[in-house]
Formats: C-alpha cells, sequence, structure tokens
C-alpha cells in the first residue's frame, strides 16, 4: 500500500482544481493499492517545508465537490524550479520526505515549468532506482503545450473569451449612430490561442471582432491603421481583438513602442498595454472615439463560464493520470488524442515529460488569415468542440460556492 | 386604436432589453387598445431623423424571446438632451411626428437624462393640450435613481461585481505564502451602490474583501495605508475594492491625484484610474507585490451573471408601465417599492418624473462603517434579495444567443 500526493503549480484556471478532483476521486477509488492522497500546499515549495494536507477528509466530508468547480487553486500553486544539477541536495532531501510519507505516485498539475519539475524528478529518481512514478497532468489557459490536442484550461478560458467579446460587441454596438473603435487586449504572451477564441464570438459574417492579432504573425502599426479604416466603413462600431504579446516580428512587443510614457507620481516608469498604445495610436491616426479594454484575471479564473468539455477532460486527465501511474507509467504528461471533429472524439494518452517542458505550441501560420488580422475556419473546428456545454456551479445566496483550505 | 412608441436611453445593462421586452409584450396584449408597437432606433435622436423599427414582427417570430435576455440596448441608445426651452421648434417637429405615428404611448427606458426627456415630453403636451401619455422605465446599473427602492440593472450588475470579486480573491490567494494587494477598480462616480455589493463576496467573517471604499466618504490616503498594512496582518492576500469616483471630500477625484503623470508617444496627456494610483501608492509605501484590476464594461452587459430577480422585476417594471399610461398615467417614472425583505416581496408604483430627473440617491453614510473601510449588515440586508437567482440564456455552439437588429 502506498500513498499519492498531488500539487498544482503556475496560474490558475478554471478547471486545475476539475484535474485535482480527477486524481483524489480516482486514488481513493483503488484502496487496495492506495491508502491516502495528500495534497501539497503551495506546490513543490509547500512541500518542503513540510505543508500538506490530507485530501481523504476532504472527500469524506462534502467539500470535494465544491473543488470540483471552483476556480483558482485550491491546494495554492508555486512558481519554484528545481535546480538542474540533479545532484543538488534539494533532490535526495525531497525524495526523504517522499520515502517518510510513504509516496509511491506524484502528480504535479500544471504548465511547461510544472512539466518540467515532473523530468528532473523522474530523472533524479530513474538514476537512484526510487519506485515512486512521477506523472504530470497538463493545465494552461495558453494551449500552449506540445504533444497534446490541447490543454485543460484552454475550453474554458475559450468559451469566455468569446462570450465577453460578444457582449463587448452588444455593448459597442449601442450607439451605433456613431464611429468608434474598441480594441480588446486579450492574455497571450507568445501564443495567441486564446486570442484566436475571439473569432467563436462571430454571430454572422463580417460581424465583430473583425479584426483579430495573434503574436505569431509581426504587428504592422501602419498596415493595422489601413485596416481599422477600411473595417470602419462596413462596421461604425468596430471590435478588435490582439494579443498582449503582439510584436514586431524582430523581437519587441507592440507595448514597448509606448515604453517612453514618463513616469508615475512616484517616480515609477509607466507601463502601458499594447491596447492601450493602439487606442491611442488609433485616436492619433483615425480620430474615432477609440477604448481599450484588457480582459483581467477572470480570464484564467471565472467559473461563469466553464465548458463543459473541458471541466469532464481536465478531471478526466486526473482521473487517467492515476490509471497510467497505477500501471506503472513514470516520466510521462498526460496527453489528449483528438479522434475527431464531427461528432468530436478523444481519447487520453501519455507522453514523455521530457519531450514537453520548456517548448511552446504556437498557433499555425496557416489558420492566420486575412493578412495576419483573421483567424481561418479550421481554427474555428479546432476550437469549437472544446467550449460545448454549460455547467452548473453550485450557488448559495445568489453566488457560486467555492471551496476554500480552512 | 393607438400605438405605443419606446425608446432606450444612455448606458447600456444586462436587462435594459427586459423592460423593453416587458413593453413589447404587454402592449401587444391589449390589441382593443393598442395597435402597433414601435421602437426608436437611438433613442429621440434616432426617432427625429425617422429611424423606427415595427416591434409586432419581432414578437410573431421567436426574436423578441431572444431579446429578453441580451444584453446592451437592442434598439440602440443616445445622450441626446432635449433644451430647457420648451418654445424651441423641435418640440412640435417631435409632437407632428408622434400624431404622424398615431403614438398614444410614449416609453422611454434609461437613467436620469432619460427621465429629465420624459418630464419635459409630458410638460410640453400638458402645454398644448396633447393626449399622448409619457412614462419613464428606469434603468441604471448604478441605482441612484430616488423615489424607488431600487433600479432594473443594478440586481445583476452587483451579481457580477460580488461574482467577480470572489473569483478575484481565489486567483489571489493561490500564492498564499507570499503577501499581496489586489485593487478593484468598481463602476460608480458618485454612488457607491455598486461597489457596495463586493461585500456579498465575502464567504466567511474577515475573508475578503476586506476593505470597500465608496465616494461617499471622503478618502484619505494615509488611512487607507494604515488600514493596508493591519489588514496584511491576517489576510495575507488582500483584495480591496473600491469606486471609481472615490475623492477627498473636497472636490477631487483621487485618480485625479496622479494627473501629472506625463503624456503618451502621442502627446496626449495620460490618464490613470484611481485603482492604478493606488497600486503605485501601495507598492511605494508598503511595498508588497500588488496589481489593480479594473473591472470593465461587463459589468454593465455580462449576460454571465443575470439575476433573475433583477430581470423579472426589469420586465415587470415595463409591463406595469404600460398598464399605468393604459390607466391614465402620464409624467411618472415606474417605481419599485419593497413591502419587506424576508421574504422579499416588491410592488410597483409610479412616481412624479419631475422628482426624480437630475437627482441622485447616494448609500446612506450609515450603512458605510469601519471608518469609510467598509459595509453594514443593513445593507446586505438590502442588497442579497437583488442578486437572487439563476437566468437561463438561451445558447447555440457553446455561446449565449444574442438578439441584434438585422
Amino acid at each position: 500500500m502506498k500513498n499519492i500526493i498531488v500539487g498544482q503549480s503556475g496560474g490558475p484556471t478554471a478547471v486545475i482544481n476539475g484535474s485535482l478532483y480527477g486524481v483524489v476521486t480516482e486514488g481513493l477509488a483503488h484502496p487496495d493499492k492506495i491508502s491516502h492522497v495528500y495534497g501539497m500546499i503551495n506546490g513543490i515549495e509547500g512541500f518542503l517545508n513540510d505543508r500538506i494536507m490530507d485530501m481523504n477528509a476532504l472527500a469524506e466530508n462534502r467539500e470535494l465537490e465544491f473543488v470540483r468547480t471552483t476556480p483558482g487553486a485550491y491546494l495554492g500553486s508555486c512558481r519554484y524550479k528545481l535546480p538542474e544539477d540533479l545532484t543538488d541536495p534539494v533532490y535526495p532531501e525531497l525524495f526523504r520526505r517522499f520515502e517518510e510519507k510513504n509516496i509511491g505516485y506524484f502528480f504535479y498539475i500544471g504548465g511547461n515549468d510544472s512539466m518540467d519539475t515532473v523530468s528532473k524528478l523522474s530523472r533524479y529518481a530513474a538514476g537512484t532506482n526510487s519506485k515512486i512514478r512521477f506523472i504530470g497532468v497538463p493545465k494552461t489557459i495558453d494551449n500552449d503545450l506540445v504533444e497534446t490536442d490541447h490543454t485543460p484550461g484552454y475550453g474554458s478560458a475559450a468559451k469566455y473569451v468569446a462570450s465577453v467579446v460578444r457582449e463587448v460587441t452588444a455593448d459597442a454596438s449601442v450607439y451605433d449612430n456613431k464611429q468608434s473603435v474598441t480594441i480588446v487586449e486579450i492574455m497571450g504572451r507568445h501564443a495567441g490561442w486564446l486570442t484566436a477564441a475571439s473569432v467563436l464570438a462571430r454571430k454572422f459574417k463580417g460581424d465583430n471582432p473583425v479584426l483579430i492579432y495573434l503574436p505569431e504573425v509581426a504587428f504592422d502599426p501602419d498596415a493595422f491603421i489601413a485596416k481599422v479604416k477600411e473595417a470602419l466603413k462596413t462596421t461604425p462600431n468596430l471590435v478588435v481583438c490582439i494579443s498582449e504579446g503582439i510584436n514586431d516580428g524582430k523581437g519587441t512587443f507592440i507595448c514597448e513602442y509606448a515604453s517612453d510614457v514618463g513616469v508615475d507620481t512616484f517616480g515609477h516608469k509607466m507601463l502601458t498595454g499594447s491596447g492601450k498604445y493602439l487606442e491611442n495610436l488609433v485616436k492619433e491616426k483615425v480620430g474615432v472615439k477609440v477604448r481599450s479594454i484588457e480582459l483581467n484575471v477572470c480570464q484564467r479564473c471565472s467559473s461563469s463560464m466553464l465548458s463543459a468539455a473541458d471541466l469532464t477532460e481536465a478531471i478526466g486527465a486526473g482521473t487517467y493520470g492515476v490509471q497510467a501511474a497505477l500501471a506503472g507509467k513514470t516520466g510521462k504528461m498526460i496527453t489528449f488524442i483528438r479522434r475527431q471533429d464531427h461528432p468530436y472524439e478523444l481519447s487520453y494518452g501519455t507522453a514523455d515529460v521530457n519531450h514537453i517542458c520548456n517548448k511552446e505550441k504556437a498557433v499555425p501560420t496557416e489558420w492566420i488569415t486575412g493578412d495576419g488580422s483573421d483567424i481561418s475556419s479550421a481554427f474555428i473546428t479546432y476550437a469549437r468542440p472544446l467550449i460545448q456545454g454549460d455547467v452548473t456551479v453550485p450557488t448559495k445566496d445568489g453566488l457560486p460556492v467555492f471551496a476554500y483550505r480552512k
């Protein structure tokens, strides 16, 4: 009989706790092999400080059911990077603690950096003949992990973005007797997956968002202004969606173009986002009413637009992770394999975690059209299944009920 | 047999189309008295340019059902203010157009300025013995209209704000091994009703948002910093909610404190919000990790957090408006009269529109506690019934279906 330890790392998503739910419930479904499931509080960093909690207790009361639909990271997160050097004393220290807790299976739910942690621990284990199995469960709203069709967390974030852009379009259209431009800045520093999802907001051909810009294609301010002027002729209330990471293709982010804007009252340099920069550019060059909207952290932590497909798969990734570990796998990340688009069919698989960490998957350039200002129907075919289905989040007194550590 | 004309004015809300739905359905429910319901496109301004549409057709196909849960303003809005001078030629021009369309009943759904329009038109009608009846149907997320317990639009906006602040709290807590401050800036220039609703996000005593600041109480930056330092001792990941309109009590908005921040790349003066100013202040004086989040237009246009109570009342206000007009009332705004809190009971009434326009209702100062940094339980008793119940918005392909003018 062995125990499981599970942790969460990196930025939160709307369904990372779904994967936690999957690991815990599947772990406890094998009482012949698994005695206890422990959670690391604040990831591997908290574990090193002895901050763990017993997840069996959570499953015994109703609390685990609320964890399932709670956004954020129930166990807390960290951004701790293990040393490259596997002879560093932190490794024997970690494994001593694993032995102390009789850990047989280690699960880390996270993105790129978390897979790096799984890679290092599994390599150290191999080098020391440890029998502990290490599995990565993917999550990231950025959808930029390789070797998997998509990542848990992306579907709900994409649904949130598409829905909000549709709402912003409704809001922008109320004064349709006057021309206006609304620029929506969406998360994504290096990959434009989330911004691309804004195309799903279109209700009909030619509907907003008319222009969409991703970091994968070099951004040309002059060409942008020409596109805006052209689009205003047919769409008086224009909505433009941009990734925060749009850049000139030569290594400079567009937001850095505005770096000489001065200092705040305290002498700190003012930082301007790409959206704010383009707002000023449109004001200057086009002269119509313009505003920029930076979608905030709700992109990654809203439970109001959970995709049932995404939550189901996030839970499934956790469940499958436990099954894979019990079957002897280690040093793997759980992957999604798309069987077909219509009807959408998915199966789970595993990939060598060493092939995943420290790589980024960009939106294929053939999915970016309109001289870099639009998204193809191939992307829509890819993304639409991922936002399907609604999730009923438990409510009390008119508000969602979220689980939290007492 | 007379016709109805209905328009929308001012900023959008999540349920202003609910009131439109109420006016249209109730109007068409009296075929003995009402022949046609017309909609003004872009309010009174559009009407003056002959921009009207036939709402009967909309009711005959299924489209009106989608209007019911569509955020924004289906008919479009305007910010056109009628002249103070009732001898201005625009008045006979308007009434000539009313006669031409055989209008017997005029409904204007909006806030303060819209009630001013209803006031002027009804006074002009009285002076010229016109038999047309003018009714104002209230809407504003700001909840600042007098003579009514609350306004349609407030409940859904309050539910959205409370829900988002609860999500932001979940997001802020993931790195709870490090101190941080998150400042959430909420709409409300002069009245703090919407910001006060953030108190509903608290899951337990002492939970975030620990500090809440409204424009009704003079804001003291030094006292604020002392409160933040104190609060961080028990809440390492502190969430603070502020109204955009917090001010020093002497006529200066806090955001104006940062007015000397310099110009953008094009020489335009950079505007900084109150949240951004306080972010810089906390960075300077407290020295912990800090971020500010400006809740965007979704506060007023999200259909993801519709309050069933709010939508029902918004529709009811439209319905009751038609009934009041048919019963002979004119120059009135529909009001909400709260009968009791537990169980919540409401009835509709009317008030002289002249007593409403150009006045603002502030949050009672006795509901603001904690030296101006907290909200009392009396407010919670007031606000909680207004956010109850969920609304199922029709969806297609995983996204909400919104009505729009073809």
